[in-house]
């Protein structure tokens, strides 16, 4: 299997400029949400999610076609390299058809043992997030900038992101809340822009529930090439989706996952 | 008293100008947080919040000193003319601490009947709406344009924001989840973001709880400028602050009362 390297990292980088540019014409375009209802149900979010894919899927043919690639839209295509690429077009779609500029595009770079490239980016801002092999940097309004996570080490100091009470069962929701009551600060709604401020070191865990593959895999890259650690609720990989507990260092991890139990 | 006119907007739109610079150099300085612990809990964001309410107060000591001033962080000054500029400099100071880029600086200008000019601004992705006299706009990364609030009818097809589960009572948050059970999408934690994607055309409704008169005046003057209308749980004002509901227009106000009313 060919090690995942620096010319990755730059295919990754193209992945998302060219998504960027798919995706943002349909973002908050007041026009299309009428010329919607003439078009068999195709709203402008699932318009824009398609646009990126392809487009995406357009480019690793042609640079890795030995990769797989698994897609929120389109599906799974088989790798003939042992490595997968992992796209979530736009991650948050409730929050794009509200405007709100916290959706991401989400791009993973995998091998047989999880994720070890991982990109967010923010197209309307136009601020991106990425990391691998221990190094994560971003890129934006403020400039350009490399990414540690936080050392906060007691619950009553950390800020607490997720997108309960959206996601998740009741059981779940009760754990989250075992962890929420001990924190400095909870918020929510910000879809996977919580992950990039993890990895930004400006809060300290997130807590979610019912994730798909593509949902998580870019966030964990990006979080533990910045120092992190992102598990499910039992303290294994999380990359399969499902639950996760994203925290900014293994202490904190740990306070949280005890909590996690408790309930 | 002296109108409201296109000479106070663009005091006020210089009023943001001065916020904005004040405040981005304390935006996600991680360097910030080590520092605040030497000088008697003075945070970030509370150096951010009255940096840049004195320089709105001294461009307005300079340039409108008959007015008065309601600040959130020096107070009142009274007013000689009539008119009362109402400043909030950070507006969801939870998101900033978090940094998130949805919080934001307010700016309204009241006379004895309540604001007519509002400017909310967000520094981060440098994107700014403002209204009055009947006409709105915004500029940001996809360029300026002009504000409309949606003609969505029916709570069914609404999108509504809110800060709950933060913030109110429990029987206000009885009154709130009325009104959620009944619409398509609810949304959490965009602090005074949700009341600019209101005006945008965006979104449909937002309902909030245990608000001051800064957080609400610029909101208000903003969303009747696109269109909206604002007013307390009863259908009566809510510049004094306290309980608001924003509703693109006057339908689905009617439709949200009646249900913040059945709880």
């Amino acid at each position: 299997m060919p090690d995942i390297d620096q010319d990755d990292l730059t295919i990754a980088l193209r992945l998302a400029d060219a998504a960027r540019h798919a995706i943002l014409p349909f973002f908050r375009d007041t026009s299309l949400r009428a010329e919607n209802k003439l078009e068999n149900g195709f709203d402008p979010v699932t318009r824009a999610d398609r646009a990126a894919e392809e487009v995406m899927r357009d480019l690793l043919a042609c640079e890795r076609p030995q990769d797989g690639i698994l897609g929120e839209e389109f599906g799974s295509a088989p790798s003939q390299s042992g490595r997968t690429w992992v796209l979530d077009p736009i991650d948050g779609t409730r929050g794009f058809i509200a405007g709100t500029p916290t959706w991401g595009v989400l791009i993973a770079l995998s091998d047989d043992t999880g994720p070890k490239l991982g990109v967010i980016d923010q197209p309307y801002i136009g601020e991106r997030f990425w990391g691998m092999a221990g190094a994560a940097a971003c890129d934006g309004p403020h400039g350009a900038s490399a990414l540690k996570t936080r050392a906060t080490q007691a619950l009553q100091d950390a800020i607490l992101f997720t997108t309960f009470p959206e996601v998740g069962s009741d059981a779940e929701r009760r754990a989250f809340e075992a962890v929420s009551r001990q924190v400095k600060l909870t918020r929510y709604g910000m879809d996977c822009y919580a992950y990039a401020l993890l990895a930004a070191g400006q809060i300290d865990l997130v807590i979610e529930a019912g994730l798909n593959p593509y949902d998580i895999q870019a966030p964990i890259a990006l979080i533990e090439a910045a120092g992190g650690i992102v598990t499910d609720w039992d303290g294994g990989p999380a990359h399969d989706g499902g639950r996760a507990l994203a925290a900014a260092n293994a202490d904190l991890h740990r306070a949280a996952l005890e909590q996690l139990h408790s309930a």
